[in-house]
């Protein structure tokens, strides 16, 4: 017998349902905003992601020497591809470019709650467009997808702030600061205590007492405040953007979901505008079950022409954590609409009646395994079978079938020619 | 710039438009059937298929060792994972169990017309009925999928057969007869001449007399010949699983669309009963489109208890070539309900339109980059938008919205507060 690998999970069909209803409604939200589906490979050259330095990312690749001798790697997120594919094509494609996809990634990191070494992600971005109204659309294909899937705004919300905003406060300080680095320090300073935080920002170029006013500054929030004591172009400039970026989202009807916080700086370095986390508002889920952000220079970067973005990318290992203590997390059960249970030698008519149910879209199953009376009827409650349809030979001789309602168990027998007629959904009720 | 690696495609939106619809018709069909939803990992230990020898299969895996020194491998086929999930929860599953699953596959092959070293298979697998009625089932979904496709028998056929007819028949020689072997040079025979497959057989323990006698009875195909050939119990057991099997698929609609082809072996070993291929009836597209058989060994020896299983597997790099022969592969194009378009300051009105248009489920954009009039318009065209609603500022002080059709190009005003008002899918013709 062998074992799974730690870190990848099997999803048995209960299970795979609830994922699946909430995949659906984030891929179907998505197609409403205009979003198209994409494709892409599970394997990439490792060398887009060894290429750059500085990130964690590098250090967790499931990277390998194909036969051919390729440096290769699982990918560990989509947006290096995307990028790659909007470079291949920038001339043919119409902007802006919306695509989405879900698919899983893969990360040697270390497994907890709500972190898998295989994970599933939907992503959805936009190229072609710097307005703002961009920005506002991704925050409201977020938001449209979360309260589709029954969250509220006293479950999740977006933690937004702009890139420019910390880059800019923090190039206000005179010697080596690495802002970079210092950026980093901000994403990771709700998980570490504050003197962890301040030995980072330190490392990064700050002096101490510049640390305990920067951070004082950020965890403060207030924008005015810090445009004021920056008073550079740049961090006018970011804080006006993400204004903008807020209006747009109160039209598209985002903007409730919305909450400014400084210290929303996101791990990636590709980030460059407005960038957002969604967080559980009851704080319950602790850390953060998505983000996203605006990625202007990584086309660029690539070899592309000049071409901003933005995007997103929900996870489908920590939004069920949220889901779960909102309680909307759909039942992981199966469900099925009948199960067409045979007695004796009635194959072709219980086939006859199961085809044109399915005919009809309904999920239907009936005997293949040969089994007596009780076996198949104790088989469709396991499934979860709303109506069992009994066809018996004794029935048959009388030209008839039976209906049962497997929730009260009642049943009636029918004119076998009459079922399922010209019925869409035929239940116990309409016999009885 | 990077490339992307050979034998993994980039699915642009508009191929994955015809890709998603094909993909959807094979998963409704499997769920009407009662088939549910599973989610396996992409990597497994390489353990579960180097173990095993003779197969091409160990050659062609994607194997590394992981960062803590597991060797693992990039799976190139699902029956070992549903396998090994079956063997992990055999005593809660109530059977049958009945799964499937759409996903990416990977093999280090030559790359060639409907092959990729990555490539997307929907598995569909029955374990626990060792009955015909399941593997009839397999078969009937196989040909609802491909009637649901807009394929008719004049498209495809299943060229269908039992592997202990072979290896009956094999036995039954004197000497030292590799069966296993035989049956692989069989597997092979439709792509060698006829010379090279004697070779094979002959090397696999045949004289080359008995190569031609053993060739020319399995090409006639004639059940009762070889049946009175052979004269054992195995072979007569054989051919009547064989019928049996056939006159299930009678019952339920897929006997049309079988046709008994003794050549038919599958390559791989675990195969054990009933096994079949799908093949252009009109032989343009000459290699099999997918195949798929019963496999009753194999839990076993995954350590479980003895559980038969029959499934099929048609794969998303061939079944495009016969839907293209066919003429019945979807558009490669993407669909649009709604483009709303904003001319000057009136980004609040198109935003409510959009967002009532989506609500009632429909594909809409609106611009999102700032764009001119005559730009918007190019862009709604691109994305084959049906209906424009022009949201202008003067028409806006008339509280009127302009309805354009993008076919015929006409165009006609409505009053804004009537748009769409309790229309589910209001058009040009509605306002005309």
């Amino acid at each position: 017998m062998y074992d799974g690998i730690k870190g990848f999970r099997d999803f048995y069909p209960g299970e795979m349902a609830a994922r699946r209803a909430t995949i659906d409604v984030l891929e179907d939200t998505a197609r409403q905003y205009g979003f198209r589906e994409i494709g892409t490979p599970a394997l990439e050259r490792a060398e887009m992601w060894t290429d750059k330095s500085g990130d964690e990312i590098v250090e967790e690749l499931y990277a390998f020497e194909d036969q051919g001798g390729r440096h290769v790697t699982l990918t560990p997120e989509l947006t290096p591809t995307v990028a790659r594919m909007v470079v291949a094509k920038q001339q043919e494609l119409s902007k802006p470019i919306k695509w989405f996809s879900t698919r899983p990634f893969w990360r040697y990191e270390q497994v907890q709650q709500g972190r898998q070494r295989e994970f599933y992600q939907t992503n959805v971005d936009i190229f072609g467009s710097s307005e703002p109204e961009a920005d506002a659309e991704i925050l409201a294909w977020a938001a449209d997808a979360m309260t589709g899937l029954g969250l509220t705004g006293d479950h999740f919300e977006f933690r937004i702030s702009h890139r420019d905003i910390l880059g800019g406060v923090l190039e206000t300080y005179e010697g080596d600061v690495d802002v970079d680095e210092a950026i980093r320090a901000v994403d990771k300073s709700d998980k570490i205590s504050q003197a962890e935080y301040h030995d980072l920002l330190f490392e990064a170029g700050l002096t101490y007492d510049q640390a305990a006013e920067f951070d004082d500054l950020v965890a403060a929030g207030d924008l005015e405040a810090v445009e004021s004591f920056a008073n550079t172009e740049r961090v006018t400039a970011a804080v006006e953007n993400l204004q903008n970026v807020l209006a747009a989202a109160e039209d598209f009807g985002a903007r409730e979901h919305c909450t400014i916080s400084l210290e929303t700086a996101r791990g990636l370095d590709y980030y460059t505008g407005v960038v957002f986390e969604c967080f559980d508002s009851a704080g319950e889920v602790s850390r953060s079950i998505f983000g996203g952000g605006r990625y202007d220079d990584l086309i660029e970067s690539f070899g592309g022409q000049p071409t901003p973005a933005v995007g997103v990318a929900p996870g489908h290992a920590t939004l069920p954590l949220l889901m779960q203590r909102a309680g909307v997390w759909p039942e992981e059960e199966v469900t099925t609409d009948y199960y067409v249970l045979q007695v004796g030698d009635t194959r072709a008519e219980a086939a006859r009646i199961t085809r044109e149910l399915r005919d009809r879209g309904h999920v239907v199953e009936t005997d293949v395994a040969g089994r007596s009376f009780g076996s198949q009827l104790n088989y469709a409650d396991s499934i979860n079978a709303e109506t069992v349809v009994i066809v018996g030979e004794q029935d048959l001789e009388n030209d008839e079938v039976t209906i049962k309602d497997m929730e009260s168990g009642e049943q009636v027998q029918t004119a076998v020619d009459d079922f399922p007629g010209d019925r869409e959904r035929p239940t116990f009720e309409d016999f009885s």
